[in-house]
């Protein structure tokens, strides 16, 4: 759930390859494809189904002959499909805050790359209710003409993943070679590993779980509550006027907090005074860590749909991959054909790695081909963003075995 | 920081004694005292000095004619003077929420307690800055006859504890057997044996830190952000109008979430659905835990001043016991001259026992008489108010210890 552009806002000091470098998939352009229509509408885990959908999605490299060099990358919360290189006309988008910037996966996607762009085509699209160029909460309601708002449909992972299987389809691709992504993104890569057992070769599922905690549950109950209390809200329907900032930047800030460790804000922060000395004995920003929430807030309510932050944040609450044994995870996991490479972090505390572990024992039980590391890192759950060294090594190997 | 409330309203299944039985301190009355004028204005670590300064306060048990056998029990952010028995008079007190209920530390407080009201007198005050009888952001400043609000003074733990001197010094009584308490309450104890090393016998520091990590730091933040981003906030002016209860409710739930423990949450809830059955495709209440935060939201901004939530939190942000060595924990532990009795949770997060820890490493350091245990628990920071048997006995060990 982390926010890609965090790396590149100055979060690491992870070094970005220029467009016309060689390890960089060079400048990209996203396209757009209507998967879902009046005659052919999609439908979803609610029982309603939704159409038009229209799906932003990014290729890099290329689709060999047999057509079996295919890698499905799948983004977070706040992701989008601009997943590598560098945007050749951000403008062109319509979304007045974006600039070029690297991919959220850059360091993990071009030649040479742990995603080897030489030797694979890699896909990323946009998810079904995010506000990044696919069809949300924002985009117009074909009942009303207006927005959607809260008229949109509850979507899942599941209906995530079945909708990135018609552009796979769209794409000519019957079977993927992988699957891969990091929080959010794990879960469906899972999702696809299960709903798809006979499509996908390999998932790569990273800081991910099989379902959320409760207190995982409970930071996006608040998130929520933060967000819908906000008066500019207006039950959803603020497209044209007011937004409701103050609570999506609140919504923000906490979302910041569970993506890092204690000791990577310890290390980042120490209780460091902005004014650098000490207290000034007032109420408003006194620690650095403070001036940092509140910066991420702010400059997340820019470029995010507080609607697209609710229904995306209820889809993860929702995910339990259990569903596909009837709530016995063991008999879910005997589903999965592919093999899998399963990658938490020490540190992380969203998605622990406990969480990971007893994922990886239940495919094990199955006698699946799974492979599990736990990667020792002080980042957190933001790791999966910031660990590339680790994780490209372990994601090459995973690839390149036969 | 735990709610005082909680443990009797369903959240333990702990019993309570009834008025009338033998281990009851049974009904109680506060009293109130005038511990600031304009001629004896209190000085404040920011620089200015209050006056008038009321502090509301509750006493259990009998001073000695020696006047040696007095325990000061220390409040956490959200709790009051009533820290054991039950109110004669709720409604005397001009609190519409209040009914009678025993005090917030009920189950360590009376005879044949770990703080033994058979044997020690037992005095509570409740904080400056709060909304509890003691002078707060909701008095009239005198300068202008309405509440104060944001012309409140910045207040500090430091602050509460010279106040608290003046209390012990009205009570006639030169040095205290005990001084004790929980979470931010354990702040105050520590600070106690810093700032008056010769009038503390012994200081009993649960739950607590010698500094906030950068985590509190930012919880705290998210929190003061989610009331003062409330439209009725109004810049702290809303006394008479409409309160920032959505902000204030938002702060709560998120409270909550660091007072309990992931695997606590878990036992307590584990992912139910308040359906019973599973998702009913909607954005509103879902999931048990969901709905017990925000019954635990609602039922704070009935009771609670979100100004005061902004003052003591502040307070909690910047105690650092360090300052009394000059930023050197060590050197300022070489201050104290009482015993110290220093209690950490396992499960604990928001004040994790490694701090704990480390406060009591500092302390032998220093050669001081400390003792230090770290309960196994799973009920997180709540577990001060919960782990009553184990913290009872090794309170009335110390206690007892000669």
């Amino acid at each position: 759930m982390s926010d890609p552009l965090d790396a590149f806002t100055g979060k690491s000091d992870t070094k970005f390859d220029a467009p016309g470098t060689a390890r960089s998939v060079g400048w990209t352009a996203p396209e757009k494809v209507r998967l879902a229509d009046e005659r052919n509408p999609l439908p979803l885990d609610c029982g309603r189904t939704i159409a038009p959908v229209d799906v932003e999605y990014e290729t890099y490299g290329r689709l060999n002959q047999k057509r079996d060099n295919a890698i499905l990358i799948l983004h977070a919360l706040s992701g989008d499909a601009h997943a590598a290189g560098w945007l050749s006309d951000p403008d062109g988008l319509g979304r007045p805050w974006l600039k070029s910037r690297p991919g959220w996966w850059d360091n993990m996607i071009g030649p040479g790359k742990a995603f080897d762009t030489t030797k694979y085509f890699v896909i990323c699209s946009n998810i079904l209710g995010s506000c990044y160029g696919s069809t949300g909460p924002s985009s117009p309601d074909p009942e009303t003409g207006r927005p959607y708002g809260l008229r949109f449909p509850v979507v899942t992972v599941g209906d995530w993943v079945r909708l990135q299987a018609r552009l796979v389809d769209h794409l000519g691709i019957r079977r993927l070679f992988a699957v891969a992504g990091g929080s959010l993104g794990g879960q469906q890569a899972l999702e696809w590993a299960l709903a798809y057992p006979d499509r996908v070769e390999s998932a790569i599922i990273i800081a991910a779980t099989a379902r959320l905690s409760d207190q995982g549950l409970a930071f996006n109950a608040v998130a929520r509550q933060a967000i819908t209390t906000d008066p500019c809200f207006n039950g959803g329907n603020y497209y044209g006027g007011a937004t409701p900032d103050r609570g999506l930047a609140v919504a923000r800030m906490l979302g910041h907090i569970t993506y890092l460790s204690e000791i990577s804000m310890r290390r980042k922060f120490g209780r460091r005074f902005c004014n650098g000395y000490g207290p000034g004995f007032q109420l408003g920003v006194e620690f650095e860590v403070e001036g940092y929430l509140r910066h991420q807030g702010e400059a997340f309510v820019e470029r995010f749909d507080a609607n697209s932050y609710l229904y995306i944040t209820r889809a993860a609450d929702y995910y339990d991959a259990a569903k596909w044994g009837d709530g016995d995870l063991d008999r879910a996991c005997r589903r999965i054909q592919s093999k899998a490479l399963l990658v938490s972090f020490s540190s992380d505390w969203l998605y622990p790695p406990a969480q990971m572990k007893e994922l990886a024992l239940a495919m094990g039980r199955g006698r699946k081909r799974v492979s599990y590391a736990n990667i020792s890192s002080s980042y957190g759950h933001d790791a999966f963003l910031l660990e590339v060294e680790k994780l490209a090594h372990l994601v090459r190997c995973f690839l390149e075995k036969r």
